[in-house]
This record gives structure tokens, sequence and C-alpha cells, in this order.
């Protein structure tokens, strides 16, 4: 052990995934030893010994790339080999942001940030693309029971917005009445009186998201069948 | 360290639901130390260093229970301060099985193993409450979205004893025709033509699972709307 204030074969991996120009990406980071190869890794790292799991996810994440998010867990990856050298298990979690609310930063060693196209990944460290292709199954499973990335769109959006967010996830393409009579089925949205502005096409009715309902729905169940 | 062997900051702890007598139950653990408390635990270990996870909480499991499943991951569980005197965090798993599948076995060290209803917990280890909590919540999540349990029933059953399952799970009660037309939505039960035998009453309809059905289900994505 070198530093006996970590957990020495305990790390988190925070896959931060980023909705921007209708596609879905993944923020990854270069180490100063790969400069020239485009080697990538998730921006992970070890957990102290007197801070909570979720913590220390949050934390590393912040140190290494400036992104501040809570993050919900994906699991623990623990193959004997997945780690050169020593046993190393590691924790993984998950986020939806939108990219354009993080001013990004580099912490010593690394050497180059990037949001990547998640359907077009370079080589990865580790075991990191199987983490990142777990990831994107979860929240695959998890758009189906959950609002999720409904707090990446504006207050009041047109659905097609909300179409595109669910086409990057899923990696695929609705028809738009189909989405439309899907999405409005879940009984969590709500048709404003506004329309969208400042369009050169004609202009869309606008949507927007109701908590109250989305609470009972929870309590009730509800799903997005695709 | 005890025993290099180990990850000794890391265990596992399996929790292994059980369905009988229209009762949910888990398998829990009494300590020779507990003897005379009412003081229960989940069967947990430590992970060996040339060990997978999953591996690990199988063996663990067996070693300890005689029970031999294959198990869901269910999360890390690493609050600073949930293990006594030092720093342990637990990696949980679960399974759902029929108890009656089963001959229990004892460890030494461990003096009493049952198969407790799980709305009527004792006291238990640690953090041992919120894990089977935390297992129970993800089981109802997975009822919803997967036929879970259906292994669990002969291969053609009455609907009646499938509703008694998803009662046991969700903690609630259904209206027959109810449950009937929710469960047949979801498009994976297949009516035979046999009918109950030797039943006192009048004997029900036998329905079985379609496997091929579900394979085409789980692309297209489905939902059991409580």
């Amino acid at each position: 052990m070198n530093n006996t204030n970590i957990i020495d074969p305990l790390s988190v991996d925070p896959v931060v995934f980023g909705f921007e120009d209708d596609q879905l990406k993944v923020l990854l980071l270069k180490r100063e030893e790969h400069k020239n190869q485009d080697l990538w890794a998730i921006p992970g790292g070890f957990i102290k010994y007197d801070e909570d799991i979720d913590k220390a996810a949050e934390r590393i994440l912040e140190e290494r790339t400036g992104v501040n998010v809570f993050m919900k867990q994906l699991g623990a990856f623990g193959a004997v080999d997945r780690f050169p050298e020593r046993r190393v298990i590691t924790i993984a979690y998950y986020a939806l942001v939108k990219p354009g609310n993080y001013q990004l930063t580099l912490e010593k060693g690394d050497c180059d940030i990037q949001w990547v196209n998640v359907y077009d990944l370079p080589d990865l460290l580790f075991d990191h693309k199987k983490i990142i292709e777990h990831a994107l199954r979860s929240l695959r499973i998890r758009i189906r029971i959950e609002p999720i990335g409904f707090n990446l769109l504006p207050t009041a959006f047109p659905l097609l917005a909300l179409q595109r967010l669910y086409e990057a996830i899923l990696n695929t393409t609705f028809d738009k009445s189909n989405f439309r009579r899907k999405i409005l089925k879940m009984g969590i949205l709500e048709e404003s009186n506004k329309k969208q502005e400042g369009v050169a096409h004609r202009s869309a009715r606008l949507f927007h998201f109701n908590k109250e309902k989305y609470g009972e729905m929870i309590k009730k169940g509800f799903n997005f069948e695709m």
C-alpha cells in the first residue's frame, strides 16, 4: 500500500453520460502515460478509509473532471484479472447530464478529457468498455420505468426533444406519432398552453413534466413500451 | 489481516428469498456468539484473492447454508460505520428460490439457520436489515419487467398460484380478475388444455410460461402494471 489513507483493493469508476446535439456521449480521460495512444479511461480512483463509497465516487469524479453530480450505483466489477498485477475490485456509478452545464478540468497525471459518442468508443483501459456497456444497459432499463433525463430538457419542451433523448439512449428511431402515443401513455407529461417560439418551421406544442403525477405513477408502476 | 488469502476490507452478503406457503421468506443465520439472543445475519463472508466476486457469493452461501444458487448482484454497501471496529465494504447479492428444494446445513461458528418471514424480521447484525430491504426493492422492480419466480411454480400452474407469488413479493392483495387481466397482458403466459386435478373446489385452468415469447417481450419491453 503506497497510501495508507486509501483502501487499496477497492476503486470507484464513475460513468458520466452526456446528452448533447441529439447524441449520447460518455466522459473519458486520457492519462499522461497514454498521451500518444488512442487509449482512454473512465475517471476512477481509490476510496479513502474514512469515506462512504457514494461520496468517494462524487469526490473522485469532481477531482479528475470538474463535474459534480449525484450518481447512481451500477454495481461492483470483480473479475480476478480485471486489473493488471494486483487485485482491484471496482464499484461503478453512473449519471446522465447535460455537458454544456459543466466546465471540464484536468488533474495532474491526465492529459486529455472528452465527451465521446457512446456508440463510437475508442480503446479503453482494463474492463472499462464492459463497465460502460453495463451502465448503458442499466440506463435503458431505467428509462422504461423512470423519467430519466427529463431534467436535461427545459421546463417546457416539444415532444420531439424528448423523442431525440429516448432515441439516443435506446439507439433507435421512433415513428413520431407512435412515440407521442407511448410517451403520453406514461401519464407524467402535461400539455402546456405555450408553443415553441422563434422556429422557422411550424411551431410545436410544448409539454412539461408533472412531478406529482410522477410520484403517483412510481407507486402504481409505469412503463414506456418500445 | 488474519488470513492473507482473503481481501480483508471486502465481503459478500447473499440475500436468499424463499417463496413458501404463500409467504416471502429470507434465509438467515445465527452465530454461536448470539446463541441466546434474537440476533440474526445474512450468511456472508470474505472474498478470496483469486476468486471472482460472483463466485465468492455462491461459494460462501453454499458453505454457510448448503444452498447452491445463481445470484444477481444487488450492489455494494459502503457506509463508513457499517461494520464495527474496521472498514468493511460488502457486495450484496440476491436470489429467489423454493425453500423445499434445499437441505440446509450449518458451518462451524453458526448455531441456527431459518427461513424467516421477510415482513416480520428479527433484529439483524450491522446494516443487514437495510441490505434485505434494498434487495426486496430490487426484486419488486424486477418483477415488473421480468417473469421473476416463474421457475418456482410447476410447469403448468393455475393463475392463482402466480397471484400468490406476486402478492407475497409486493406485499399486497389483488382482485382475482384484475390480476388475471394484467398478468395475461404481459403476453408470456399460455393457457394449456389441462385443468387442475385432485382439488376439492372447482378445478382451475392451468397456464404455462412461454420462454420464446418472453425472449421477444424482453426486446420489446414489457410491464406488469400494479
